[in-house]
């Protein structure tokens, strides 16, 4: 039996790279009956480890962790030189210099190593799709693979690389694109409609999910589970920062861009993704490592106006609530969302 | 009881201006217990009274008219004619000249006055909301009122407005963006679950549904109605163009773009929006008026790399069915789909 199909509730808890997604957050959304996901991303392994560590401690339920896939290496550095440019009064103006441009795989042959030598029930990837080698080395060690994807033709490859499950991210959800090329604009449900006739693998489905009728309306277009991120950033076992969860609280809209990592995430309008998107370059990780420092300083000194505030569409509908809970109440939310819709549609005709 | 409450199958059948919407098209969708919507938008009264005869001769049941609200008339004109110089060759290896970048208002008073004198069941709006006063207007005489939006504050303002249903329009829709500004990309499922968090009207779902399985998630999400325009494409009964009903068939992607009419709308991706996309301004309908003779042109050349091929992210899944089966087969496979989910959920916990 796999992972997604005993699960209690059909929810997924979004791995959250940067701080939100703690071993504590993905514990408690186990032990409830969900699946929590470690984000992997923009740690070192030292750190990957002890997290693992940390949530096998606290729960016995399956648990997935979420690997950033290195890129092409390949940017504009006249572009980035000029963004560079671009930012360097805003830094100077916080007393903090701009960080050094580089690149870098963020430490994926020593993760993958890592996650090869001590496994764990399921690692899903993101930016992109895994090689042949790595879906099977770790689905040979009991792993379960996922894949992300943002595009039909995506979904139909991440299924002939024998990947267990496919995880379909539409354009309303928050933070990074979790494929490539990180500009296509699929709403999550012709998302899940277009990769169901091409793909014959379960189907998470991730973006703008945040409640019951959310969820259930994800299960009716096909998917296997719903994968919500957003939801969870206000619950107190989660690591976003105050800032954070009044952005998300707020009625404030999101919008996609590259303005503060080069690759295209969505996050709440602030005064720095308005000044700054239109002139941002792709080049992940270059941008990440160049606004690093910026973004630090602004969030020390408070200042909500620059750092990213990733979140889905929907996030005004967050709430507040112990992970737990939050599970229990959405999962029964979109129970009664479809015996309803069905009471209903046996009507018709 | 209202139109909405009263339909056999929970489908509204999206008005299509430019031909698709025939008469014979609505009817069909009307008599099989579906929705049918003229398309009142780029024709005169005489035309829009002669469709609405052929509807009432074809079919007792209820349908609808959508109008296209005037804009503010205030444009760019520097940009528009700037636009048009880049446009000029291409008019002319056709042997065509560029049409006037004129204004107007698409006959509004008129055909207002009209659907006052000779009711209809239900009338539309998009491209902003109505006044207070229309609106108040047409429910006296007995016609239901709907306002499309594509943002959840304007769900708000028109629930305030007293209309009897909001059109909640998602980034994944084909055509023209029913809302004001042109520039929101709220995927369906976050406008939805946003709308009716703020808005005590019933909700009609627009925006890349094209099957069973779309429909019943959208109703799961708190819709009443499922409203489907690209699904109804390839029916013999619209008057789709072969051209477009090629590029429906086709699995090519669609973007958003003011390339043709000075309003977003989505489209098959063609050599035209390519290479215009990024150069065209707002303006509408000075856009439209300009482009209009060049894509007459193309079209009668039968060349589909330059006219606007209209069409929402799922089209791939849209099939060559006669209206009235299409509208029973997708209400049946929405009924089959909510009925699985459902009972999928009650074995959770």
């Amino acid at each position: 039996m796999s992972v997604l199909s005993a699960l209690r509730h059909p929810i997924v808890a979004a791995p959250m790279a940067g701080g939100p997604s703690t071993p504590a957050l993905v514990s408690a959304v186990s032990s409830a009956g969900g699946l929590g996901f470690l984000a992997a991303g923009m740690i070192d392994t030292g750190r990957l480890a002890a997290d693992i560590a940390e949530v096998r401690a606290h729960t016995d339920r399956p648990f997935g962790v979420n690997v950033f896939l290195p890129g092409s290496g390949a940017v504009d550095e006249a572009a980035i030189r000029a963004y560079a440019d671009r930012l360097a009064p805003h830094a100077g103006e916080r007393g903090v210099s701009l960080g050094e441009p580089v690149g870098g795989d963020d430490g994926y042959p020593d993760k993958l190593a890592m996650l090869l030598a001590d496994p764990v029930p399921v690692v899903s990837f993101v930016f992109g799709l895994p090689d042949r080698a790595a879906v099977a080395a770790l689905r040979e060690r009991g792993t379960e693979v996922w894949a992300t994807v943002t595009r039909p033709d995506a979904a139909t490859a991440a299924a002939e690389l024998g990947v267990d499950a496919v995880v379909v991210q539409g354009t309303e959800a928050g933070g990074h694109r979790g494929g490539l090329p990180d500009d296509d604009d699929y709403g999550l449900l012709p998302m899940l409609r277009l990769a169901a006739a091409g793909c014959d693998r379960p189907l998470v489905a991730a973006g703008g999910v945040v409640d019951g009728p959310g969820v259930a309306a994800v299960l009716a277009a096909g998917a296997t589970a719903a994968q919500l991120g957003t939801a969870f950033l206000r619950c107190p076992e989660a690591g976003s920062s105050p800032m954070h969860r009044a952005a998300v609280a707020s009625s404030a809209p999101t919008a996609l861009t590259r303005a503060y990592t080069g690759k295209r995430a969505r996050g709440v309008v602030n005064d720095f993704l308005r000044r700054h998107d239109a002139a941002a370059p792709a080049g992940y990780p270059q941008v990440l490592h160049l606004t690093r420092p910026l973004i630090a300083a602004a969030r020390r000194d408070g200042d909500a106006s620059v750092p990213n505030l990733w979140a889905g569409q929907a996030h005004p509908l967050a709430r507040d609530l112990p992970a737990a809970e939050l599970v229990a109440e959405v999962s029964a939310d979109a129970r009664h969302a479809l015996a309803a819709a069905a009471e209903r549609a046996s009507h018709w005709g």
